[in-house]
C-alpha cells in the first residue's frame, strides 16, 4: 500500500463541474453502512418496526437542523433541496413498504429498509430520461441518513470541514452536501456515483466549484490525505502528481483561470459579428441559484427555464399561486431580459403525488411532457395561468416540449387561450401578447417544420433528443458514443430545414441544446441563420468570442461547403481545417 | 357464481392470430405453482440444492420425452423450440443462480428459483424491443417446468386435448404446446398473458389456428367448459354467448372463411393494377413452417426473412455451418423465388453465450443491429459467409438493419467484400452478383436517403420503427396509442422521400413494415412508388385485390391529394372517404 501511496494514479470519471482544482484529498466517511438480513421471530416484529420509526424521527431532526443550518447561512432560497429530503422521509412508499418487510418478511429494520430501496432503485434504473434516472439519488440519500441514525453513526457534516485546498473524496454528495461547501475550505470534489445532470452537478455548475463524478469506486483507493488534481473540464483525476503534471496541471490551471478572466472582459460586449449580424446568447437554467452566475457571464436573458423542479420530490401537485411566486421571482430576477419558461417536461410516473411507483414500470418514452400536459389539462392549465401571471412582472415567453405534430400545437394553445379568457373574466392582468414557441426535438416536429411554423411565435431546437431521435441512439450508452454525431448530415439537414422553415414564416429560429454552448459549432450555427442560442451560463463567454470574430457571409460559405460532406467525419475534420485557421486564437 | 356462469362475459385481448374459433372452453391446468419462501438451517441446504438438480433433470426428461413425441408425430423441422427449452435448462444464470440463492439466502429451493426468475423477468422487462422482451416467457416456461417437478405436478400434455372444438385457456402457452395441438380437437386458444409478436403468436399465426393472447387474469374466470367464441382477428372473447351473439358470430365466421376461400382464389393472379402495374408482394418470415401459408397466400418470394432466432435461447454461436444449412433449407424451400436475408437485428445482450444477464442492464437502444454486428466483424463474417454460400441454392438478397447513416453501409459492405474474397480463394461458389440492400427505419437514414442510395441496390422500409423513432412514442405504450400515426404528413413526407431517393439512383424501393400488409393503405403505397411490399403471409390476397382494383395515376393523384393535409386525422378521414369510394367492395 505504501508503494502505491507514492505512485502517481490517474483516474477517469465524468466531467460534472468546469475548472481545476489542486489540492489535498479527503475521504469523508460517507461510505455505506454494510448491512447483515436476520430473519426474525412474530416477538420481535414490533421492536424492529419502532428502531425503523426512531431512526426516521432522528433522520428528520438531522435534515431540520441543517435546514436551520443553512438557512441562517446561506438564506432561504437554497432550502428547498432540504425539503425534498424531508419529503422524500415522508414518502408512505418508503414507510410503509419497509415496515411491511419488517412484518411481513419477517427480517431486521435494517435489511427491510436495503430491500425497499432497493425497490426504489430499480424503478428509477428503468427509467430512461438520464436527468429523471439521476433522482434516485435522493432517495438513496435519504436512506442512508437513516440507515446511519439505525446503526448509531452520524455524517460527517460537510460544511464543518477546513484546512483549505480540500478536494472532497465521496461516496456520493447531494444538493445539500453541496450547498454547505465552504468554498475557503473546500476547492472541489470527486465521488463514486453521479452524473452531469444530477442536480448535485447542476449545483456545482452554478456555483462554480470543479468536480468530477462517476468515477464508481475511487472511494476504494487509498488516498485520503494524498496530494490530487482534478480537472472538471475533461473529467481526469491525477491522485500523487509527479513534478511534470504538477507543473504542467498547474499552468492550465492559470491559464484556465486566465481564460476565464478575459472571456468575463466580454460580458458587456454586444454578441455581434464583425460585419454586425447579432445573435441573442440566453442561458439555460433551472434553479434561481444560477442567474448570478448567468448575468456574470452575459446572459441576455434565459432562453430555456425548466419548470420540472418545482413538480418532484413533493406530496402534491404545487397550486397556482406557489408557482406564480416561484415564475415571478425568476422573472422579476431577470427582468428587462426575457425569460422563455418551458411548462413540464416530464413523464407522469413522477407527478409526484404519492409517487405511484405500482403504478407505472414503464414509462420512459411514454406519455411525457406536452403529451402528459394535454392528458392532464387541469394541471396544464393551472401551470399556464400562473406563466401568465407572472408575464406582467418582466419580459416573459412560453414554450412546449416535446411536440410531434400541429394537432399538439393546436390543442396546447387553445388550453392556453382558456387560461387567458379566464384571467380576463377575473380581471388578472398579463402579457396579452406573450410569446408562443416550440421545442423542436423530434424528427417528426423537422419533418413538419413549414406547417408548424404558421402557428407560434418561434422555434427552439433541443439538439441533444433531436440527434437521439434521429439517428436512434440513447447518448447515455458509452457503446454508442460514436455515433452521436451532432455534425451528421441528416442533424445538419434537419437545422436547415427548421431554420429555412423558421424564417420563411417570419418566426425567430432559436436552439436550447448542448450544441447550442459548443463554441465550434457556433459558426455552423451563424451561416445556418439562428437567430438565438440558449446554453449553461458559463459557455456563454466562449460562443461570444468566437462569434465577434465572424462574418456571417463566411459562415455561409462554411455551411454550404459543410452540406457537401455525406459523413460526419468528413464534416468535423472540415470544422476543424476551416475553423481552426479561422479562429485560432479562441481556441487557445 | 352460478349465476355468473350463465351470464354472457365479454373480454378484450390482444388479438395474435386472425380467425374466429367457436366451441367449449377448456382451463388447462397450467396455472403457476404457489411458492412459499421457508428459511433453512445450514443443514438443510444440501439437501435443497440436491432436490432442485433433481427437478431439473425431471423437466430435461420430460422435454426430451416431448421432443420425441414431436420428432416422430410433425418431423424434424419443429424440433429447434424444445431445443431452445433444453438449452435454458442448461443455462448457467438458472442453474447456479439458484444454488447460490440456496446457499446465501438460505431459503427452500422452490423460493430460490422464484428469486432466480424474477431477476430474469426485471432483466427482459427493461428490455424495449417488445420482441426481444417476449422472450422471457420462454424462460418463465422453463421455469413453470422445474417448479412443477420440484412439487410433483406434471404438466397436461396439450397434445393429449380431445374432445373436438375446444378453446384452450391457459396461463401462457409455449411455442412447444402450439406444436402439439391438434387441429382436430382444438380450434383456437386464449392466455393470460403473451403479445402479437410472441413465438407462440407468430406459430399460431403460422398455423392458422386463431388466438387472444394477453387476457391477464382469463384463467381466473369460472369458464371451463362453458360455450365460448373467441376473434382472432379483434381480441374479442365471449362466453356463454347469447344466440344473437351466437348467431352473429357464425355469420361472422362463415364470412371469414368465405373470404379467406375468396382471397385465396387470387393466389395464382398477377399482383397488378388495372392498368398494368406490378407490385412484387412478398411475406415476412421467421420461421420455415411459415412458407407453406406464405406459397399458399401466393407470396412472390420473402421481403424479410429474420434472422435472429438462429442465434437466442443457445449456448454459443451458431457456426457458418449451422447457419449455412438453415439459410440453404429456405432458400431452396422458395426457389426459384427471392429470399432477401436480413443480418443479425438484435441487441448484444441476446448474443447467448451464456447470456451475460449481469453485464448489460440497459441495452434495449443500444448496440444492437448493424452497430453490433460492426463492433463483431468476426461474427457478422461468419453470418455474410454462410448467406453468400447459400446465396447459390436459390435466388438471395441480403441486407443490414438499423443503418443510420452511410459509414455503416460502407463498412458492412468492407466486411461482405472481406467475405466474398475469402470464399473465392477457397473456391467455394457464391451468387456474386448478389442484391444489397438497407433497411430504412431510422429517420437520419430517411433524410440522407439520397447518399444511401448511391451504395445499395434496394432500400426496405421498416415502417414499425420508423414511425416509433419518428414520432418519438413507444408504440406498446398504451397511452400513446393514439400517437401512433402511419399516416402522420412527417411520415408520408419521409416514405416520398425514400422513394423518390431510390428512383432517382435506380434502385428498388420496398417496404417490410406492418403499414405493408395494411390494405387500405396499397393505394398511397402504390402511389408512392413502392416497386415491393413484404408482409406476414396471410394479408397478401386482401392486398393484392386491392391492387387489382387500382389504377396507378389515380393513386399518384390520390397522394398528391393526401399531401395537402397538416394532420394524420385529415389524411386518414380523407382516405376513409375516397378509398371506401373507390374500393368499397375489397373492405367488405
Amino acid at each position: 500500500m505504501d508503494s502505491a501511496r507514492n505512485e502517481t494514479r490517474i483516474f477517469r470519471g465524468i466531467e460534472a463541474s468546469a475548472g481545476i482544482a489542486i489540492g489535498t484529498a479527503r475521504l469523508t466517511d460517507r461510505s455505506r453502512v454494510a448491512v447483515t438480513e436476520v430473519s426474525i421471530g412474530d416477538e420481535e416484529v414490533e421492536l424492529e418496526c419502532a428502531r425503523f420509526l426512531a431512526a426516521l424521527q432522528d433522520a428528520r431532526e438531522e435534515l431540520l437542523a441543517v435546514k436551520e443550518h443553512l438557512a441562517s447561512s446561506r438564506g432561504p432560497e437554497h432550502l428547498y433541496v432540504v425539503d425534498s429530503h424531508l419529503l422524500i422521509l415522508e414518502d408512505g412508499m418508503l414507510t410503509r413498504g419497509t415496515l411491511d418487510l419488517i412484518a411481513g418478511e419477517k427480517i431486521n429494520a435494517e435489511a427491510a429498509l436495503k430491500r425497499n430501496l432497493l425497490k426504489f432503485k430499480e424503478f428509477f434504473s428503468a427509467i430512461e430520461d438520464e436527468y429523471l434516472r439521476e433522482r434516485a439519488g435522493d432517495v438513496e440519500t435519504v436512506v442512508e441518513r437513516i440507515m446511519r441514525a439505525m446503526v448509531g453513526k452520524r455524517q460527517e457534516c460537510i460544511g464543518s470541514i477546513d484546512g483549505g485546498k480540500i478536494v472532497i473524496v465521496a461516496h456520493d454528495l447531494s444538493p445539500t452536501d453541496i450547498l454547505q461547501i465552504d468554498k475557503n475550505n473546500v476547492i472541489g470534489f470527486i465521488t463514486d456515483l453521479g452524473g452531469r445532470t444530477s442536480h448535485t452537478a447542476i449545483l456545482a455548475r452554478a456555483l462554480e466549484i470543479p468536480a468530477v463524478v462517476g468515477l464508481e469506486t475511487i472511494t476504494g483507493e487509498d488516498i485520503d490525505g494524498l496530494p490530487i488534481i482534478i480537472d472538471g473540464t475533461d473529467g481526469t483525476v491525477v491522485v500523487n502528481p509527479d513534478q511534470d503534471t504538477f507543473r504542467d496541471y498547474l499552468r492550465r490551471k492559470q491559464r484556465y483561470d486566465y481564460l476565464e478572466q478575459e472571456f468575463l472582459k466580454l460580458r458587456d460586449l454586444p454578441a455581434e459579428t464583425i460585419d454586425g449580424h447579432r445573435i441573442s446568447l440566453m442561458g439555460n437554467i433551472e434553479f434561481a441559484e444560477e442567474i448570478p452566475t448567468l448575468k456574470g457571464h452575459g446572459g441576455e436573458g434565459i432562453g430555456l427555464y425548466r419548470t420540472e423542479m418545482l413538480y418532484m420530490n413533493r406530496q402534491g401537485l404545487p397550486d397556482e399561486e406557489e408557482q406564480y411566486l416561484a415564475y415571478s421571482a425568476i422573472v422579476e430576477a431577470m427582468a428587462p431580459l426575457p425569460i422563455t419558461i418551458r411548462t413540464l417536461d416530464v413523464g407522469g410516473d413522477k407527478l409526484a403525488t404519492d409517487l405511484h411507483l405500482e403504478d407505472e414500470m414503464n414509462p420512459a418514452l411514454g406519455l411525457r411532457a406536452i403529451r402528459l400536459s394535454l392528458r392532464k389539462p387541469e394541471v396544464f392549465k393551472t401551470q399556464l395561468r400562473a406563466i401568465l401571471r407572472a408575464s406582467v412582472r418582466g419580459k416573459v415567453r412560453i414554450f412546449f416540449p416535446m411536440i410531434s405534430g400541429v394537432e399538439e400545437v393546436r390543442a396546447a394553445k387553445a388550453i392556453l387561450e382558456e387560461a387567458k379568457n379566464e384571467l380576463r373574466a377575473e380581471g388578472v392582468p398579463f402579457d396579452n401578447a406573450i410569446d408562443v414557441g416550440i421545442m423542436i426535438e423530434i424528427p417528426s416536429a423537422v419533418l413538419v417544420a413549414d406547417i408548424l411554423a404558421r402557428e407560434v411565435d418561434f422555434f427552439s431546437v433541443g439538439t441533444n433528443d433531436l440527434i437521439q431521435y434521429s439517428l436512434a441512439i440513447d447518448r447515455t450508452n458509452e457503446h454508442l458514443a460514436h455515433l452521436y454525431q451532432p455534425m451528421h448530415p441528416a442533424v445538419l439537414r434537419s437545422l436547415r430545414t427548421v431554420v429555412d422553415a423558421a424564417h420563411a414564416a417570419g418566426i425567430r429560429a432559436c436552439m436550447c441544446g448542448e450544441v447550442a454552448g459548443e463554441s465550434r459549432y457556433l459558426p455552423i450555427l451563424l451561416g445556418l441563420g439562428f437567430d438565438e442560442l440558449s446554453m449553461t451560463g458559463v459557455s456563454i463567454p466562449r460562443v461570444k468570442k468566437v462569434l465577434r470574430r465572424a462574418v456571417k457571409a463566411d459562415a455561409q460559405l462554411l455551411v454550404s461547403r459543410a452540406f457537401t460532406f455525406s459523413t460526419a467525419a468528413e464534416v468535423e475534420a472540415f470544422l476543424n481545417s476551416e475553423i481552426s485557421a479561422r479562429f485560432s486564437e479562441s481556441f487557445d
